[in-house]
């Protein structure tokens, strides 16, 4: 049995640190040393940032685009911990700290940080580079609980870019987001959109390749939102150890880049 | 092994009356005994529609309103045999005479017989009246190849209506055609629907019922139309030797009525 | 709007009756008045049996064969309240104490109280009694989670019943609970298994008919175990003001009996 | 608009023969120069094997191993055309024909050319090998009709002959092909199959990725053969013209060798 790997939580009073911590302690793979919430933040069983730092091999961190990027300069400047980063919306001055970082350090940023839907969105690019739309319609289909307020979801959409990239096209350009009435034929290169709403449904996506005679179909299910916990534990398990450098999670899943 | 049933063709020279001559002649349970296609016609293997009416236990008809009107009258005018009509479009005067007919001969009359299609839309009125929409959200999901030109499908409309009179309202009152920006929260008592179209699929339909923590799901997939000719032989078998009367698949399927 | 229906929880401090308190107070149609547990318990916010019972419209009770026996002679010598039982296991003495009691008081009992699988079951019965051996194949597929060690699950057994009791077959008699090698062609009259295991699936069950050219499917997916709380609710509503009588969930959900 | 591809058929007396001839017919993008079987063949529209060669870009090959490999060897002699072969069974001697013929000629060869099962094949063992063991757990899932006599399919073994190889190991190693009865609890590298026969399904195969809280599936089905014959035509597009060498369906599909 190898050493468990030290983690510690950044951003550990917001959602997603109380999860991680509950899945970081059902993990035996991993030790949890610190979890600290934001500079100035106190809290029970909270420590200061830059304890945590040398406790550590690596700091998983949801907070605020500007908090993970002055956790990055901070860990560069210690050479280490390596870091896993979920926030989102960074502006220009924040990407480039971090890009800076990334020249000391071991670095993973993601969006999304469920393994499920990366997988799926790498798998998408190359089954519509593979199959071109002479052989085959591209379809994307997507459920979500009745409370939903927008549709296609940012995911499905995600996905259509994902098969558009993978077919050469822009996805604007031959988009079909809902379909009523007297739509006439489908056109060959067409990607379309079918969405479902209703009861509790946390998320279902797939997309189909359908051609004369056979249907290609890949699809995703999510169940609760521990998967994002659980992808970020992979990320952690994956960077430890790397060398400097901004990944991504199709490197954490070893996707060819497209 | 009982005697196999007699059965006879109109409409012989129609795709339904060809196909019904294969369907039969694959079928242990039947004996064809006669094929005629409408008066006047001729053709190889064909008999006059008297000569067939003396012959038979029943006659599958998919001629056209007029013809089928017609030969009602004629089967009831001998007191035989007993009628299975898949023309559809019937007038006030023809459907009539079919009612006239019914009183001396049992008659099964539908606009589809598919038993799966016909057995679906049964069970999902009744699904729609047991779970309200207090208990849950009811969506249809429909897939048809890429040359279908309207959406949503017929057959995915009826399915819509046998679940809006399962609840007592009217589907125009609550229906939501196709999803598509931000459409908000999904009222309670709408019943969505969802298309997909691409390749050469013949046909799949989905109607979901949703609540919080699960989900019913009643489904079917047509994988070719000899499905039609199969139900038309089912209605065959369970007309024979009935007492008159106008019947339709919900009594072959021995469904309560609604 | 009407005034909320009283309820009463028995068996309080169980499992089920904490999820039952919580379904309660998100449904602005019930008001919770009063928790017990069983006799000589005791717990904060808990009052004695009799006194819950004075107070109330309906006891919904998951406890223990002997202790539900006991309410419902309780319940039936003061004319009131219904009862809703969920507790299972009860031996010969016990059903009869039930069944007299059912002569004063209104009494839903059911070994589960899935809205969903109750409608199910009932729906397969239904679909296997109209489409016959002839018509079609059976096929039962369950998925479940990893640590689930028995297959088939029982409620997939429980839907084999329903759709060989449709049959008029005993399904000991044409079951086949998995294929493995080189199994011949499938027998006519068999009502086949398939088990998949992983994950952290609550539990899918899919009934399929097979017929030449079409497929028939009714399935349910549970996302979490709020549902039997729900359906237990929903058998409160039903109950309360009924008649004296022993009632199931195919009366709360209004399906023809067998 | 590009000069449509010469195609020429070998074994064009056979099923796929046939197949492909219709096929081919149906495409603009392609011309149907020359016919022919097996050496000595005669037969209404078909011509002489050399006199077919003269014509074409691409022979497309259903036959025999021994005939395959002898025009494999005719091909190259003349330095074309370009050959796609679909026979299977070769023995040594006559894949040693091929390799020498490819060393002038392009040449693709495969057991089977359906695009999306070939492809599908080639995902699986990427998510197989992106998701570990501890992430999640593989079931393979197929359906086909009433009379396929074995189980598992071959297809759904090869697939999990696949899932093995993107998790280094054996699939014999680790593969449960049937559950029944008390199996306990789900070992955590195990690769499961779950098997459905009936009605008149032609082959339909989904291999899941099940992990807490999110499952990736990864499916296909089939609605009739002609998609063998739609793959062999992708093939022969896909070759006109390359340089010598012997290919396989992962670069007709440019998917990354394992």
């Amino acid at each position: 049995m190898p050493q468990p790997l030290r983690i510690a939580i950044a951003g550990a009073l917001g959602r997603m640190g109380g999860q991680m911590a509950e899945t970081i302690a059902a993990d035996s793979r991993l030790e949890l040393v610190a979890r600290f919430h934001r500079p100035g933040s106190a809290g029970e069983g909270l420590v200061e940032r830059d304890e945590a730092l040398a406790l550590t091999d690596v700091v998983v961190d949801f907070t605020t685009p500007a908090a993970s990027a002055e956790l990055a300069t901070a860990c560069a400047e210690r050479d280490g911990p390596a870091l896993v980063i979920g926030s989102t919306g960074f502006d220009v001055a924040e990407l480039e700290a971090i890009a800076q970082a990334a020249k000391k350090i071991a670095i993973v940023r993601s969006g999304s940080y469920s393994l499920g839907l990366n997988l799926l969105t790498g798998l998408v690019e190359q089954a519509a580079r593979a199959l071109g739309p002479d052989d085959c319609d591209i379809e994307i289909f997507e459920a979500h609980h009745r409370f939903k307020v927008d549709a296609p979801s940012g995911t499905a959409l995600m996905l259509g870019e994902a098969a558009a990239r993978g077919r050469g096209v822009r996805l604007d350009d031959v988009v079909k987001r809902a379909r009523d009435g007297l739509v006439g034929s489908r056109p060959m290169d067409e990607i379309g959109f079918a969405v479902l709403r209703g009861g509790s449904i946390v998320g279902e996506h797939a997309v189909s390749f359908l051609s004369d005679g056979e249907t290609l179909t890949l699809s995703h299910a999510a169940s609760d939102r521990s998967m994002f916990a659980r992808g970020a534990i992979a990320a952690a398990l994956w960077v430890a150890g790397r060398p400097p450098g901004e990944y991504d999670m199709n490197d954490v899943l070893g996707l060819t880049a497209s």
